[in-house]
């Protein structure tokens, strides 16, 4: 903030976001909270007057409003004021095509989780970032709360000791009852194997677990048993999802991902135990991370306490969401976009995240259907 | 959002909030989350390189970072695209100054808790509103959390009978040490008398617990017992606040508010039976509401849930937090500034609330001063 | 255990605790849990029939089960297998007359609290004590507490610093409604002034909680303003109260006792601040002792870690509760009945302790009843 | 209790509990808590000199305090007033000695987990109580908790609809580190395949799990794939374990046990949700049970509220913990002994979960020890 000229906001475009979207608000408020991104235009909808009613209400200039993605970026990258930055908050069957259209056109992107709807279209996608110019990131929310990159830091720094185990459980339970029969658009979407891919409920939040637990633990997941369950009747695409982990290195762990925990809301939780303490952090109290010493001690670390670049924006005691861990991975984009490219794949997910998370989904739901035991995990040179 | 035109954000100016201010991005980031507002102008210090510094930060225009507040509401005054709001975020002997002038030209305000730094201000605050078409808004935080103002309709509705008990309790510790001794500069500015006031915690955050207490109850205190003490040697103003209190109506309640309860972060805490129910609120769980019923049941309310309009934007399970209240109070400001001036008073906390706080807060120290036993806490004329 | 000899328990005869009583099994339990006391004899209630189906319940000879108290005591002092100890759990009013017939019979005592109906019958029971070989305990069951134990080790030991602020919270909800109109015998006898004595609320559980917050400060309190209420019509004692407290030293706090607080079930709770950390415990979470210290570190202790002799009979993480409480406070009766009487008056409750509270409650009746303002609570010579 | 006789108590005698043990002081507390059962002999320990201290801790005739738990049999059998009931808290190895010659011998017993060290061992337990008129029971703690019995009856009536996952978690910190070799009697030979059995871990506490997820469910594991490990170097017995569990009926679940999630105390949990509602209970608050409905309502339910039967002694709000959680069980068994022979197999454990616990624990070593995947649980004739 010391800097002599006023430091100008990265410029963004959105597609997808529309009235119905859950996301799209979430990604618009996170990228703007600290005036470092700004929405400058989007394709919000195929639905014109969808559309046009969303961006009007972001305050946004009539003809920065689209109902075509590609027309959008067609225009964008002409004007002297144009977006720099592609949003994707589309279904997941979207990412690849607006991906690829942006890149090509020269965007950088920011897009929702999963990367792509298949492995195939992940690596499609990595290749197409390969010699471009793009910053492509992949908002895996969880790794923007300050209290996640605190445990991940600690991890790094052997507070713990040797990690030995890894539980990461993401139970949810909105699809518990079959809402995609009664006009729910979201649930509609996600169990639409045409727009959600080849996972359902692995796709959606097992890739966060997936992701979460690599992220903090430094591992990586070498073999896994996968049992994908479509629960509600009707479904094809697993709703319900346990998996037994083995990690590099020797640590064991499970991951569970369920969509059909009924009354659950998104209370995504992580353990992690090494050799001197354990660390447990859960969603529904995101600004506290507990610390169990192999001595007894139990101690509670606060966001806004502790050190600093955690991410935390007030003093402890003053909770920060959802939002504002969005906001996060939004600034370290646009550091990224305005010079700082080796945030991404460090702090900030990136293809790798992305090619990494979709073999992940797909090995799962190819060795569950099969009724597999233990399955190796490939690894992407990296 | 149907509307056929864009939404023109209400243009915000902000006085104070400079480098080391806390509650000045906080504004801030609320202000706009929603896209309602949008800073355009500041004077966030007198400093003229820590304002532009901050200024500059935010990405605003060289010509609308102000060193002197007065300058910046004449030049703004005048400008076509000049602010129309602004938001006073200076230590307590400001707001009256700045109030004062923003309203003689025509601005609207919002200002930071308390109103003033003595009642005598507060009632040529009131006086100076009168007639003037100027929206003003108090920003008692916590009366934007949606459990907040559910609570605050449950009790309107009759949900939990006729109010009995009050119990509102605001602990910190971070005054526990004389850090003001030390260069801390909030803490300088709040234990001195000339910046403060004539409260110490009691205007710092007794005024946020009052206000909640009357705010969900709908009650009005009418009589209290108050010990207020200055606990660390050196201090003159209080940090530490007990008070008795009696509704009209005869309810009956505590109110707690202390700087000096070591290691307490922010936790201001509501508790309210009524004759078939009981509502417990704790900051630290913002964005729950615990409902307990005479007959033994107890139920967890979350936000995101339930009734629509009480200001939660993401569904069940997803934090929201201290900058979203502010949000939803900047976005009551901003529908009262483009019309619906009803909310002032009744969602919003208007100059009738800063004046009764004053009151409150003087008499308390006075009785407090004097020994008093029960005083009666005067109503002014609603 | 390393004595040669079997270790005779001792035996404990017992007035009240018949077939509807709540606390009279609880002193059973707790008394026999470590088996250093022995129940042997029972006048469980004046109607023979029901004290019979209790001692035949608890599998007593028939010859040791009364119906009339002062003939146990006759009989029991003969028998060569007499009871030793009179356990006293009747309504309040009888707590006088069954004390001062087994002291002039030669039995020690353990009696519910408060110690008596009024103070001048605390008074008149201490005068019967004087001279006396009896052990005389008050079963202020919180005191049991391993954590509660802790909290008033760390705090005489100055782990917390000098104390500052003390807050005692009772909030119970089953007086809310008027169930003593609709045969609640436990609510009958509370209500009703010929059996509970001068104090509703504050006399059966605002003693605890005075109690309490003495007897973890280490502190006295010297002052206090009281607003005692008869909430729900109908009641002539009170039923909900709130009081300032000053401490000798200078400490400020605030007790609430209240048994109209709506669905609340028994949560008593103590907030400590020193000048170096905080101590926070809640029956709700009894195994639990949350350290707050000034520089912002969170500590949760654990009953059955830590430091030995608190009253923990298991590791941590295996929860004992209110009939361990009850034991651990019957270990001391049974160790001061076999020769330690220095526990009396120190870790356990004793007639000082009758008469100080006592004094609170009729003081605090008196001055509630008069409005009066800042009352000085006198202290006993001691 | 409202028989016109005393109720004779069961006369109990100990085998193991000696100066060291934790579990075995826990049984005698639990099982005279009620005073449906007393101890009245006990060979504590091989020690002579151990178990006398120990039996004249309990203020046993010095007659009826054994070194050799044969001859203890030998000489209670035939007093006319001996002991009826065994209970066996030594390590696992001699579980089936001690159970075989008790019940050849006539007397009932109750036994701590597991069953036995072996499967054919638990097997040859079986056929040893076929014929005989021993009660037979094995003291799965948990299943004693008045919040599990709750979850457990309304599961069994619907409340929840059909069961579709079940998660049961276990973690522990204990021997996180090789206190094993560094005179820890308590890990000592629970990680000594010798004493403990062919599984460690598994055995000692995955059995508490895998029997708490099947008797609140009311189903049976078919299905399962089990990960071991051996973490700590120096071990040759598993001291943490994952497994997959697929139920009858098609429900899903995860079993987690471990000793080695370093800082964990003994919070055993359990999440189970069905088709309308998920149910969720935690160790650490026991007397509390969490409902959360398919419409997104939560309800806390508490231990001492509600239908009557689960096994809370006191009202809610007053805490019960591990020892009265045995004491329900000791009640039972009690009960049983007395003529209710039903009780056992139903509420109370007996062989035929011993046999299946042990079934599990083998099935599991060796599956993991394989690498297999998913491996059937076979059921015995039920």
């Amino acid at each position: 903030m010391a800097d002599d000229r006023a430091i100008a906001p990265v410029r963004m475009a959105m597609v997808g976001g529309g009235p119905d979207s859950f996301i799209g608000p979430v990604h618009r408020m996170g990228a703007e909270l600290d005036r470092r991104i700004r929405l400058v235009a989007g394709a919000f909808s195929s639905d014109a007057a969808r559309s046009r009613s969303t961006g009007l209400g972001y305050g946004l200039d009539e003809d920065r409003i689209y109902s075509d993605w590609r027309a959008m970026l067609a225009a964008e990258r002409t004007r002297p004021d144009g977006a720099e930055l592609v949003a994707i908050v589309t279904p997941n069957h979207l990412h690849l095509p607006v991906a690829l259209a942006a890149i090509a056109a020269g965007f950088h992107v920011a897009s929702d989780k999963p990367a792509t709807a298949t492995l195939a279209e992940a690596l499609e996608l990595q290749r197409a970032l390969e010699g471009s110019g793009s910053v492509y990131a992949l908002t895996y929310t969880y790794s923007g709360y300050p209290m996640v990159r605190r445990a991940r830091a600690m991890v790094a720094s052997g507070a713990i000791g040797t990690v030995r185990k890894v539980v990461v459980q993401y139970p949810q339970g909105w699809l518990a009852t079959p809402i995609e029969q009664q006009g729910d658009k979201q649930a509609a979407w996600r169990t639409d194997p045409q727009r959600a891919g080849v996972g359902g409920c692995i796709g959606d939040i097992g890739v966060h677990a997936f992701h979460l637990a690599e992220f903090v633990s430094g591992l990586h997941v070498d073999q896994f048993v996968a049992d994908l369950a479509a629960t509600v009747p009707g479904r094809t695409l697993d709703d319900d999802c346990n998996l037994l982990l083995r990690f590099g290195g020797g640590a064991r762990g499970v991951l569970i991902a369920s969509q059909i925990s009924t009354g659950e809301g998104n209370d995504l939780s992580l353990h992690i135990y090494g050799s001197k303490a354990g660390l447990i952090w859960h969603h529904d109290e995101a600004s506290r991370l507990t610390v169990r010493h192999a001595d007894g001690r139990m101690e509670v670390l606060q966001a806004g306490a502790g050190p600093q670049g955690m991410g935390a924006r007030l003093p402890a005691g003053h909770p920060e969401g959802f939002i504002e861990a969005f906001g996060n991975i939004y600034c370290d984009v646009a550091d990224a976009i305005r010079g700082q490219r080796e945030l991404i794949d460090d702090r900030v997910p990136g293809i790798k995240a992305g090619v990494r998370s979709m073999r992940f989904v797909e090995q799962a739901v190819m060795a569950s259907a099969q009724g597999a035991g233990w399955v190796a995990l490939e690894r992407d040179g990296a």
